[in-house]
């Protein structure tokens, strides 16, 4: 109800604030008998992590995910897996400029006006450190999916107006970690750093786009009507920080399309039914058709920037605000994780959900 | 868990196929005391219906809503509000060539992998008709919004590559109805309808995107973290038939944005804080933040085309199959009712949400 | 989140007010491909329905059933099961002399209270004709349990001091529906009935209590830690109009025992692992363990009835009134469907739950 | 879904196994700006503690809560409050042995049933450790409903045959705290002290029943029909371990009761409407009245005992067993702050969804 939990059967509660001692998350739901390798929630956090490159912010969080239940001798029992990531490192003092001012794009203004308090420090809740609880939560997705041969892959395919036009299917998607952008494709991967760093040294930030693929989603999951896999995706992908849209398949190509050219075509391949095109996006009637999912969400530039900018403060009052320390410039190569996290968690729930559609 | 309620206190259920007995829902958790206009709800309905006009479904299905309970003397009574659309007219034997067939881009094969069983009846539980259901509980959700002063309007802002470009502030929103594809701009309406008729000629169909604004919701309304207000409006839109994108605010125009163009400045107007811009849609951290919520529906195009098409039947078997009978062109002008149904449906219930935010 | 709607996944919703036009529910997740025996769910309510003998209500209600959806070809589709009873020979003028008096142990007051409003008549949506839509709904989760060969039988174990000392093991069962008050003693039966007619003659009412065993629920059932077995069933008796305690297994004599006497002990028999007796009523930790579940239920006596008694107006004047019309001295033994029914779509729910327990 | 969540509004999830490295919860859905008195909580859970007394357990378990996440400056910030409770002095090894046996009338072999791998150690998540979460998500929730002068005091009313036959208005609830086994009559507390002392030198356990009463609930709290008051206590009582039976108001009594006897007159003092008698135990139509709420619960005898015992393990074959080390006798009077716990969980979350109820 005050929307800190995430899915139905397989569902993650998060909490924390960037500045708190403590944040993590509760996994209830997930089914016993599933083998959790620790190493790999840990590799999955890393990838999220600021300080990885040059080119994310330079704090180095080192977060360090501990499980305090739910799993014994290696594997889960079907109880809650509560997991806990300590704050380290946190310079509350270097916040209290911010007690009353009200950054621009930030939520300060409005978690002010819907709770009458906020824990300013670094944001607090509405701070994007709480998507590291997201990771180590799709992590265990991720698990789940494995063992089902699903899986998801995202990268960068946009940057500013720097633009990765080809199709999914045309590019070597193992080669997405190798980048320090998360972009499958070198060229344009050097273009996209050369831009954050151009923008680094000019103190502003800059949007982007990540595109997400899904494999091996047999075909019958999803629930009609409104928890339509898409539907739970967009919803999935909105709750991100800083995304601003969501389409899949065609997507917004789909709105000057005749339905002569958009239709995909049923065709037989050996005994699998399958499509001649996937403008569907792998999905129809809310509902996986075996083919693959995939969507695109964009992601606004970071509002914190190192120039000098105008803002408000409690009062009313005029103030000045300049960005200080550690901040992203371009926060979309390390939301390629987050992306990915939060596309398990929907797909492993929808896939739990879909073991109690027929007798 | 099946996916046929929609909303956490203001909980709308729908029920039916296109050609069973009726269709209908039930709301729980509306609040008592809220007069109930039923003229009202039915003017809704009517804006849905197909047979409006030259460029929609012939069919004139005249649906008349009957509410079995929740209202006494007029007024809400905080218990379920429950109503009926009996079906009319169906000619299930219309549908019996398509029994064993799978249409393209229908969800005949994805429910059938699903349940094992489908109504193959006009689409059954998959058809559009649905949404009869959801308008009559956004018409509900809306006349607890008109209470509060906060108003819902969506027009049609592209139909194929005819797209209306203005921001919606320089529009006329009050000439929305008075336009055949609810499109506020005189002069493109009259290309769309002319797209329109061109397509019927030719036996096609075609997408288009509708644009919804949402005026005067209050500061405060929103949850943070997975319930953001963006993340609900996004699987409010996702969930409709057809839909295939949703952005708010800047978009995917964000994504090549930088910073110090995209943050919007708080200021000072008399005694409420403002910002100059509104590139956050209305929503800054997931919670409302007094500006007007604004963002774009994207529709693919409508899959029943009345030319022939080539696919297969449940055993695999090459089929040819040509829509008959009375079908939509472009669902897109009848759909903007009901993305403002949905809208007001995520707008009450986060209304009604924010009420428990505070001692 | 207004409490109409029970369970998780098997999910009854139920709407509608005693004296307007209609009650009836939704039931959403039951899965597919279940067949529907139309005449057994037709059955079970006419087991609740008044008029059934001299002891019960005189009012003939003769309720019948429609299906709305959720059904084809006799079979579940996996989609929302509406159903609907109208109401009829509603004599809503017999009520006009209750619109401001507030009934001794009734709900006029506490409904008034909450709402503000409150359809008067007949007790409006807090009268027990709501169950029957609980009976419908309970029906077709016997129908998922009975396919697993888990049944469902509740009896009357005591009217007033009548009472049915013996364990429900060295009773005849199948005699339960041939005794009018649903007492499988006959002896028991007759006293029961006349007291029952005693009552009747002197314008009283009594309570009583329900016995109910689920035989064949296979271990593993029930969810630990807040949605134990007992802890769910617990709430289902609660919620049936006039009940006034629970207990399960030993239930409130286990407080007077030893450790020693109450343990139950495991042993085999054959392959099969089982307790020599069964204190714990087949439920350990909140998860069946493969013995019989059974559970008894208080009902407090009726609270109409048909000797005058004193209370009070809206404006707090006192008032005289007196019961009139047609009202059942002893609701228990039109109380045993309801409670099978309760118990049903408990045991149905965790059934299903159950099913993602494990990898 | 799992169970592990109770609430709709006021969420409370636990998570943790008694040998793991802690236990702990999180609360969403609490309001901001309530102010949290962590003594208080750390009191309520010493209330709870084993090792109060010689003859409560002796493991000194100085169990000190946590708090991770949604408290600033002292107050509740609406975000969720995460706790934990580490485990000390965990002595896994002393559990090789229940490795696998499956301990008579525990949860060992449901949950090997159910989940088909366990964490024998202490039985768990099936400990009664997991509790502690319970009492500081209840503190939190008393500290709600005493800023609206809501009061909840539970006692024991019996242990073994020994029982409290008083009603509780003639008690002085004031002193239950002062008796080492809650009980607020100085001659009965002895006599149930003997008794407990007896049964420890027999090697033997016993149970009991606890009676709480909640004052100054106002009028309209409870929602109609399945979440009627009455029911979500029933569940919330019936969810503690070795809980066996709930009944409230007249209870289990009400079988034998007329309706002239039981109906509660209203009458008017002052301005306020209050009825003669309570027999309704404060609620009506499933809505508190605004009379005193009262319920009695009835706890079965501890399963663990220090005599031996004759079981079985894993694979059938008979094994004797035999309770060491640190166990309660009687768990009843360390179930009272329990019972409170979950009472205040139900009642908060109840308050907190009326103020919906009407626009």
């Amino acid at each position: 109800m005050a929307g800190n939990t995430f899915g139905n059967i397989f569902m993650l509660t998060t909490f924390g604030e960037s500045h708190g001692p403590a944040i993590g998350g509760v996994i209830d739901g997930c089914p016993a008998g599933l083998e959790i390798d620790v190493e790999f929630i840990q590799k999955e956090l890393d990838r999220r992590r600021p300080g990885q490159s040059s080119i994310t912010s330079p704090r180095d969080e080192k977060d360090k995910v501990e499980i305090l239940s739910g799993i014994f001798e290696g594997k889960t029992t079907g109880t809650p897996i509560a997991f806990i990531i300590y704050n380290k490192n946190q310079k509350s003092k270097d916040y209290d400029h911010l007690k009353e001012l009200y950054r621009p794009s930030h939520a300060d203004f409005t978690y002010d006006k819907k709770y009458g308090i906020r824990d300013y420090r670094g944001g607090g809740r509405s701070s994007a450190r709480e998507t590291a609880a997201r990771v180590v939560g799709g992590s265990i997705a991720k698990l789940i999916l494995q063992a089902q041969d699903i899986n998801i892959q995202a990268y960068v395919s946009q940057i500013g107006s720097i633009t990765l036009e080809q199709d999914y299917k045309s590019l070597n998607l193992d080669s997405i970690e190798n980048s320090l952008v998360r972009c499958p494709d070198d060229k344009k991967g050097t273009e996209m750093i050369d831009l954050i760093e151009k923008l680094k040294n000019e103190g502003d930030s800059i949007g982007g786009t990540i595109t997400c693929i899904i494999k091996g989603v047999p075909p019958g999951i999803g629930e009609p009507v409104f928890d339509k896999l898409q539907a739970d995706l967009a919803k999935a992908m909105l709750s991100i920080n800083a995304a601003k849209g969501f389409e899949y398949g065609s997507g917004f190509e789909s709105a000057s399309m005749k339905g002569s050219e958009h239709n995909d075509t049923f065709i037989k391949e050996g005994d699998r039914i399958t499509t001649e095109t996937n403008f569907s996006g792998g999905i129809q009637g809310g509902i996986s058709n075996g083919q693959d999912i995939y969507f695109r969400v964009a992601f606004k530039p970071v509002a914190t920037i190192m120039s000098e900018q105008v803002t408000i403060d409690k009062n009313g009052n005029k103030q000045k605000l300049k960005g200080a320390g550690r901040h992203d410039v371009c926060i979309v190569p390390r939301a390629v994780p987050i992306v990915e996290s939060m596309a398990a968690l929907v797909i492993a729930d929808h896939y739990l959900r879909n073991k109690v559609s027929r007798l």
